[in-house]
């Protein structure tokens, strides 16, 4: 049956599940593929399936962190890679922190001089940096007596478990039972920390550990599915931790602005995927160019209709 | 009075005008961009703009020919400059041609074996070309009668009026009375069915005359805005008809995939033009990185709901 | 036999040449694309194809005037298709402006207060568009007398006669008998300069006639090749020359930034061109994602090198 | 006084050198950055700075290994960040394994069935990654028989100290003493392996330790630079390490086809690292958008030249 590309028609108050609607009607280029991408989520949803998520980029900074608590709560997720940096702001805003409405083509001299740090259009105060380490430095010393050498998702989860911040996404998924993994956690501000606390206390963060834990997940996971929000070590770690198993993801749902020519695997197709096993042959899979912060909300609410 | 990033909340049956106020509350990377451009929208309806949108891409080949012809019904555009590709496949289906949703990854050998020609994910069987030329000639003998010597808007303007099809953006920009100029006729298969015509008959589309007309226009804009779909002829043709007033854009919306830095206009900033008087320096904009399909129904659908 | 990946060696004073051969042996990423680009480029000039490039983006502001010059001169390029930009810079410095080092971060509304006009890190100063109507408003009047409707081709080849700049690109080309087509004239200075000589005069650019000269040249070509420097109308045109004969190009080079997925022509595959039959099935072609600026002094000098 | 862009002009057998002199004469769009990249990589190596090089993207599939290893046996790189893909590729080589131009639309499912893997348009063998586990294990219980402990770069330089392949940019990189730190190990088929090695063995792999150790390097080093390939890890750990100390970096040089809106570090401009105080305010940087396999090699090639 030939499948006509129909236009998108808007009515005042449409919804987002419904705008989502008319783009599968019309069913190409990126409108197309948005509704392909809630298609494929709702179905990793019926079907049960284990969905990890990867969380590159600014995401956080960038205002989507209520975003991830829902989707945590909801049950959209059930397991995390993020960044360092994407931890670190989620701390940041549970001790009190804030971002702030910025200006990309601010002078950064100036901002420097003013103890503004820049992310795009995003500023963050380096008193909220301060506070940072006046505040993990008792959760360290508080979550790591028992034992001292911990993946990052253990780490992850036992500070989670010490926040009070109902909006933080590492207080969501610790209490919701999902694994944050931060493979790359020394590459961030939380790692920096990590590492003056061990300047005078006993502690590893053996990331090899972090390596069996999401190999185990693996292992386990029920008809898998990845939803990457941009590229970095979230993607390749999701990804890699199939390798070692016989299984690949039934799913795919990548969201980036990242292009495939150069190489990198944060731009790969999902296609290319599945030459490595790491997505099974008859995967679902579709990718959004796209900035997150507009796509995944769209996305996210119309999936939330649904249930 | 700071600007707190604040997290984007989504519930269940969220509206898009709903999404688009979250976002604006974020305000940061392109979440905050979708908002400022709905804000900016809505401040040209108010204030009575003349609103110049510029339709480069495959903007009717991926399904917004609705949302266009919208945007024309409900005053939200008063000035069309469009390529000469979204100006044939709006007659294409006009006609009675279709175009089918595709696979961007498809053998374009055995596409071209099939008689369908490819646009990324769109297909359009040859046959809709023939259907086009059958139609389209009798039109040229019927509108090129009395003069021969004309501009791609006026040319437009009567086909538009000849149409019956209520989703033609031509037909609905005929009759509400917005000029469609198309500077690079030449430049399409429109272009090429015109030159067809003239092997027989006596017919100059004399762009010139577009030049005349749109600076007609400019000159007596109010509180002039431009909505940038792409870039491409629409784009420049569209600041450079303010090169000979003295004046210049007081708003401009840019939505694009392009980048700035190879030089070309098609990505260039908004910024840019003001050095080139084209926007006004006190001029309220905002480019927001993504695809046309996705992002103007958001905006459109926001701005409509205003109304 | 196996093309294995054999690592770029660099040693010190290694020729463009040599760097594209070691390129070649390495064989992927944009690297092999480069080289590969060589290749065809050879075979094109070996065949005596008949070589179509598209001058898309802003080649001329920077610095390439010299690149395309050596290009027609030591016939590299046969038929040429401009944007008016690309025309009216060159036309700019033939009439002693010129274009400066600029910066692309610099404040607009402050450039526009010193009357400069900014493309991206180049600057033009409005005098060098002063200059530019005071001396094309004669020339007009010199090459429009015998006859006032003509094609964008045969007036930029009028025009090119008139110069005395060695480095004109346009004088190259019309000395060379080397066509260059135009058919967005009306959207560029050089176009505003034609309409404001026929307020007082009688002058028509016929772009019909453009279609129909490229399409002559299109059918007579020989194992026709196309180089395309950027999108826009050039890239368009030049495919379009083929839609109307049962030809296609048997070759294709393409640099550019654009990305595919927006689904606009600037950014699409050349794939997808076979599609159209615009391309042959069994044409050679590559696509180099890259800065025109970068990527054609290497090719050209390379394949130079050759001759 | 004013710059003017001067034209690029090309002659037969131009060298490397000589065109990056025509692309600073021209000096701007991408073209003046390759060549203000090497004004600024000659100042580095004339004021002896401290340079560290980010190696993100897939840099050794790409064909740039012996770049690299030049990069380090001339002196052009003093401290380096990779990731863990680059690491393993450079194993795999010295192992005997092998990468092969591949065809970037090739079928994956097919290719699958092949045991390729392949990395866009490079494939490698799966048989490959066998040779790898085969060589390394062996290697890992070698280097790590006194101490079980240690960071990325410590097993990074005893491993390269293993290697026979003088086309190793590891075992290069050993014998020069430039240290190559891997903070996301864990995340690469390497990190894989070290994981199985700590199945049976006692081995941590101390992140906190290059946390550490990059740092005192940072405090030490004489008018620092960075040298960026792609983003990723690489780029962040390079910047984060002058976080903890007074200074910042004085040169930085970013080569990237990422972009700056959707705001992770990736893409970030230069400029906005100086807020951070991670570049010194009258820092000399360039950021040149483009592929590092075209545009790395021109770089080094002419860096070499005036050594």
């Amino acid at each position: 049956m030939t499948r006509w590309v129909r236009h998108i028609r808007l009515e005042p108050g449409i919804s987002v599940k419904e705008l989502v609607e008319e783009m599968g009607k019309c069913g190409v280029f990126s409108a197309g593929r948005v509704a392909k991408a809630v298609e494929i989520y709702r179905e990793m949803l019926r079907k049960k399936s284990t969905i990890f998520m990867g969380v590159g980029g600014a995401v956080i900074p960038g205002g989507l962190r209520h975003v991830l608590v829902k989707a945590i709560r909801e049950g959209l997720v059930n397991v995390l890679v993020v960044t360092g940096a994407n931890a670190t702001h989620d701390l940041i805003e549970a001790f009190g922190g804030r971002h702030v409405q910025g200006n990309e083509l601010a002078d950064d001299v100036t901002l420097r001089s003013k103890k503004i740090s820049r992310i795009y259009d995003v500023y963050v105060p380096q008193r909220a940096f301060e506070i940072f380490e006046e505040k993990i430095q008792p959760i360290f010393a508080s979550v790591l007596q028992r034992d001292s050498r911990i993946s990052s998702a253990e780490l992850l989860r036992r500070i989670g478990l010490k926040l009070t911040d109902e909006s933080s996404f590492l207080k969501a998924a610790a209490e919701k039972g999902v694994p944050v993994f931060c493979p790359a956690i020394a590459d961030s501000i939380l790692g920096l920390q990590a590492w003056l606390y061990s300047q005078e206390h006993e502690v590893t963060i053996d990331v090899l550990k972090d390596v069996k834990e999401i190999f185990e997940l693996a292992s386990e996971a029920k008809k898998p599915g990845a939803v990457l929000l941009g590229g970095g070590v979230p993607k390749n770690f999701i990804f890699q931790s199939m390798l070692l198993t016989p299984r690949s993801f039934d799913y795919a749902i990548q969201i980036t602005m990242d292009r495939p020519e150069p190489g990198g695997l944060s731009g790969a197709t999902l296609e290319e995927a599945k030459s490595w096993g790491k997505i099974s042959k008859n995967a679902k899979t579709v990718t959004v160019i796209g900035d997150t912060t507009v796509i995944l909300p769209i996305i996210v609410a119309s999936v939330l209709e649904n249930g």
